[in-house]
């Protein structure tokens, strides 16, 4: 065990654990950021913690077996009472608002409430945020029963922060649909104002966005971390982006949004990288990519390029 | 890009690009129809059309991840406003009638009339047909509605044309379940006369039915194409009709209906023959298969076996 | 054919054939369990028997394609028509009530009955017996229209057994979730119990449970068979348990309840282990999983070890 604990409570500037290093953050910053992504890495490894799931129908068994490859253990449930009972034994929940039935427009919602009450961690993946009318009620109806972390791709972020009324719509940004339209880049200052907004309504002020992207990025409102690399291949398999956000879950059942966020990403990034290099197509690339986030170790992770700035 | 460009409005006899060409169609016409099938392959992997599905839970991850593997993308949904909406922006949706739910029941004549209205274009697999009286009520309700292409296997095609009074049953067929009990032989005057039909409903007059079986068979009324070839391990994998569907919609955004099955099915039967020599039992066919359908070259595909008669 | 044919309906002590070795039981039994078990291996792969499943989402399609790489063949189904309809020409049934929806509350019930009306056999999977009021009171119900074969984890087995008053809480036992809390060996008395009593609702008077952990268990109600073997990453995979229920029916249409639930956990833990020697990880771990059931010898299965005491 190290100083940088997932445990940790105190200030979040650069995610640094040592609060006399708070100030104009740095790349320095970054290896107390590390230490603690390897530590969320190791911890979800020996503790093997539930993060539950409501999410689509298509990528559900994907989101459970990177679950399971990452080392933390899943559950899938779709009624309200269910879905709060198991709760009470899950570190961190994940919804995903893919193939919604008709009984989610009040599921959701209810759910959402519950997890507010008690407190409850969850990661919202708002995939194809603006497509449907029940889709965007639901969406809706969370800025006042806020997640703790959101991750999409730009499109989705930008559709989501619009909906909200963080951000202005600028009439450039088109609906989302499941494929991102719109450039990583143009998502940063969404994705800022949507952290912060999150933060805001969490419990200990402690929360972050992803955005999925060829280069990914991920912000605790105040910083921007770019994560590069991964696979093309990945967008040529269902459910890479939905199964990030599972893991994003099975991460925030142990660490802090932020270090959750980045662990994840990184993860599957570099899983990605290695599934690459042993595949001849999607469908072994999909076998080898569960196989690289079961085999991984924490400094592998850990150790990957951040560009901070 | 060839004259044999997926726009092309001309006659469709024998799929011929050169009206002059018409009149007795023979193998030699199968030339203008292997440079439209190749260019469809090429299209789908450069333009990556998206193709949405209302498709059963069982098979729905290997429909996206078929698709994908096509070169085209995938957005799967089951709501009203959803699938419309997304139908906006989608080349050309795929229906597939397994595991209902109960609001499936309106939900989907619903869908099928909103696509009637926008002349959208729509494969249809009407699995199972024949069984649950849901499933018949649904099936049914797409008569006035029709779709651009229908795919199934033989009793299913059968049951459907039975179904819609378009053939008097025989007494000799029985219900489909998910397996075929009838040959493929017993679909050809059912499969003609149910693409008759489609075309006659078509928008552009345009249609066709696509058999699988040992031997699949297309048709867009007029003429029968055989195809030859696959593997037996394609029927020990789930969803390898499912996704073949899924498939002949993501073909059906780029190409004219009988050019759309004819290239999925070649290319599912390529993709089965390749996946069967590289692997040991079902499990990692299915990886092989999906490797295949992404790595076959466009003249790999249309230059296979198609027997006319 | 063998004397220990599948249609044998002798009495069912130690799963003997011959009445004359009625009496104290002992391991010398085993080989006329044995050659039954290499039967119905063998008769699956012959008769390609249909076994229909009403199962969670997640699972839905490995339960598919284990069932198709034991042998047999399978249909999903959810509307009450539909899965009654398909009951008729399927030889068992599964039902899993992982990933519960509303319309669940009076469908599973309903079903439940008209199996028991017409006799049809079917395996129930409780998974997390004990999470959430809706899943609680479809367990229930079930005590009055019971399964033929219980397959789950120890915690779901006493939970089950423990919700339909055959044994008392001792308030021990948690929640089961759907990772068991506890152990095997906690479980024998409760799975004997309950297998007593399938045993006296079905007609003729044949049930097992089956109880899956490091070491499996299957019980008539009688004897206890403890099955050593299998490979920890069964558990790195999501639903393992799924689809050996889903197999448990496949091999329930050819055998009797006691020979289907040993087969089908030998198959498991013999695929299992041939799994973990070829795979780096859990992603390849599940495409060899389904290659080796598909590529075991009856023999292999039936010569596992089974410790009878």
């Amino acid at each position: 065990m190290s100083d940088d604990s997932h445990t940790d409570t105190q200030s979040h500037c650069c995610g640094c654990a040592d609060q006399s290093a708070a100030g104009p953050c740095g790349p320095d910053d970054l290896t107390s950021i590390r230490g603690r992504i390897a530590q969320a890495v190791r911890d979800v490894r020996e503790r093997t913690p539930l993060a539950q799931s409501f999410t689509n129908f298509v990528t559900i068994n994907l989101v459970a077996n990177a679950q399971l490859a990452a080392g933390g253990t899943a559950a899938m449930s779709f009624l309200p009472d269910d879905v709060i009972d198991t709760a009470s034994i899950s570190g961190a929940d994940y919804i995903n608002v893919g193939t919604l039935l008709p009984f989610y427009k009040d599921a959701l919602p209810q759910i959402a409430r519950a997890f507010r009450k008690s407190g409850h961690k969850w990661v919202l993946d708002p995939v194809a945020a603006g497509i449907g009318k029940t889709r965007t009620e639901i969406l809706r109806s969370f800025r006042a029963a806020p997640p703790t972390i959101v991750r999409g791709n730009a499109s989705e972020i930008i559709a989501l922060a619009t909906m909200w009324g963080l951000i202005s719509p600028d009439g450039t940004s088109r609906p989302a649909g499941v494929e991102s339209v719109d450039d990583v880049d143009a998502a940063v200052e969404p994705a800022k104002t949507l952290a912060t907004f999150l933060a805001q309504s969490a419990p200990d002020a402690r929360a972050a966005v992803a955005v999925s992207g060829k280069v990914d990025l991920v912000t605790d409102g105040e910083r921007v971390y770019r994560l590069p690399g991964g696979s093309a291949m990945m967008t040529k398999i269902t459910g890479a982006g939905c199964s990030l956000g599972g893991v994003t879950a099975t991460y925030l059942a142990v660490a802090e949004p932020l270090i959750a966020a980045l662990a994840a990403s990184l993860l599957f990034n570099r899983a990605g990288e290695i599934a690459e290099t042993k595949s001849d197509g999607p469908g072994t690339f999909q076998a080898h990519f569960l196989d690289a986030l079961w085999n991984l170790a924490p400094e592998q992770v850990a150790g990957s390029a951040i560009d901070l700035r």
